[in-house]
């Protein structure tokens, strides 16, 4: 079992086998959470996302070196929301970030979707409250997706990147996926391929059409950024770590960061809520004699399983007034 | 809204629109489904699974003919448990099955997953009642994926077909996934390929490596069955409807088809009590002062998440003792 006092202190061993059992819903990684939590709050959190093939792994790897040129403490978070079955090639694009490995002020985990099914995004979430109370500066949580599906980066992160690559409609795709609200920077990766120039207009475009936010005013909105990068050989890398910093700083400047952090607080609280209350049923299922005995009458046919459930949730999961 | 009776009657326009309910979640589609729920229990129903590119949709268009010249009535549902984004071609698939959506007695309809998540199976099953219901003696549900990740096809079927293809090492991921376990029939489609034998031995020689299962007598056992097809030209297919048919007659012989609805029913209503819990959950979150209360607690950083989280499970979700 890690020690809080080993995590505080920035012990990788400890984070990562805290991450651990947040992973492997270990019950205990809750009342360590509990602890952490005050300890957090400090660092920059960068979602970035896009389709398989777009070059995400790569262009963190170049942004951990520009971040690092900066000394600043960094931490990724690679999240496979897909099963492992296909994990193959994303272990594969791990292994090269992993040549920062031995840098003390940079940590790189992946996170696979195990029992948390829809609650991935907890537990990214509680991943990111413990590398905020390690120390790391900033942390970049990885996603395939954009948005729509199981997870969605944009509940728990300040900042959100959106690698786009020219020639496969990807900007097409993001417009019907919705995903252009949520973006704070759209990345035109690979971008001496054909169609590069295509995109960026494409999207600066779609940008220009967004609606500006319900809460602030036009001029404290920040308006996404288009830049166009070649993660492999690390063009353009300098300017989009820097367009995350000034973003960073734009944020903070327009309470908009003040703002986010209510947001994603709400969201977790949420979460939390959920999860512990099933948490409660399911413990509550294994233990109780009302339980066994509707089981019984369902193997026997002498009730249907939806009357069933809707019979042991109305008899038995009470929720107190506003006492 | 679609009618019970028409839904009975067969009526395939009242079961889509039912269908359509299921999938968005509206609350209604819960009170049908009791009233539907005691008119199924009379369909076979079939499993399809296996990684994308393997042939699944052609493999099913060639059973429905075969199903077709036994006069059954014969339904499917494609279920895509990823994002819609990425649907493309799925949807090129099932346009090819389409041909037979003149045929009064086939009935095709494709799942995604939207608002559900984790809850995706339940909506299947949900489907599958609806079906069964309108008196389809065949369902068979196909979905991308083996056993692990969100969609466990294995908890709402009776017999599950897994589709191998030469050449892939789908053999070896299916060990890595567990999933030889669950298997009924496999399949090893584009059986023109090289590799074709080494994989049916392969599978052979894994099948009888498995444990028997801790309730029935080796006796009582169905053993898997290998079998070679090319969908394409309907090599084999024939052979795999008789093999469908007689794990169903030989399931029922041993009362093995008695357990199996069993251990569904079961998690059905498991599926459906965690659902029940968590509209509940929700829709006191958005009348409860308490609930408010705490949110505002969380904005002025009075208190953190999780004990926030903590204390609203504790202090109103109640389960009532065994009286």
């Amino acid at each position: 079992m890690p020690e809080i006092k080993d995590i505080l202190e920035g012990s990788k061993i400890a984070g990562a086998r805290m991450i651990r059992l947040i992973e492997d819903c270990d019950p205990s990684a809750f009342e360590m959470l509990k602890l952490l939590y005050p300890h957090s709050g400090n660092a920059f959190i960068i979602g970035i996302t896009g389709s398989p093939g777009a070059g995400k792994s790569t262009l963190i790897d170049a942004l951990i070196l520009e971040f690092r040129k900066l000394d600043i403490k960094i931490a990724v978070i690679a999240v496979d929301p897909t099963s492992p079955i296909s994990g193959g090639a994303i272990l594969g694009d791990r292994l090269r970030m992993q040549r920062h490995a031995t840098d003390e002020k940079v940590f790189i985990r992946s996170m696979a979707s195990r029992g948390q099914k829809g609650g991935l995004s907890r537990a990214t979430k509680d991943a990111a409250v413990v590398l905020d109370a390690m120390g790391y500066e900033i942390i970049i949580i990885e996603t395939v997706g954009a948005g729509q599906g199981e997870f969605d980066i944009a509940t728990i992160v300040h900042s959100t990147g959106i690698v786009n690559i020219p020639g496969t409609g990807d900007g097409i795709q993001a417009v019907k996926a919705g995903i252009l609200e949520t973006g704070d920077v759209f990345i035109v990766n690979k971008s001496d391929k054909p169609g590069a120039d295509e995109l960026v207009h494409h999207l600066t475009m779609m940008i220009n059409m967004r609606k500006p936010s319900k809460i602030n005013s036009a001029k404290t909105n920040w308006t996404a950024k288009v830049l166009k990068t070649i993660a492999r050989d690390g063009t353009g890398v300098k300017e989009l770590a820097d367009t995350f910093l000034s973003h960073f700083d734009f944020m903070k400047k327009n309470s908009l960061l003040d703002q986010k952090i209510t947001e994603i607080e709400k969201f977790y609280f949420k979460s939390l809520l959920k999860d512990l209350t099933l948490n409660k049923i399911l413990s509550f299922m294994e233990t109780s004699e009302e339980y066994m005995k509707v089981l019984k009458n369902i193997q026997s046919h002498e009730m249907d399983p939806l009357s069933a459930a809707e019979l042991v949730v109305n008899k038995i999961c009470v929720f107190r007034g506003n006492d």
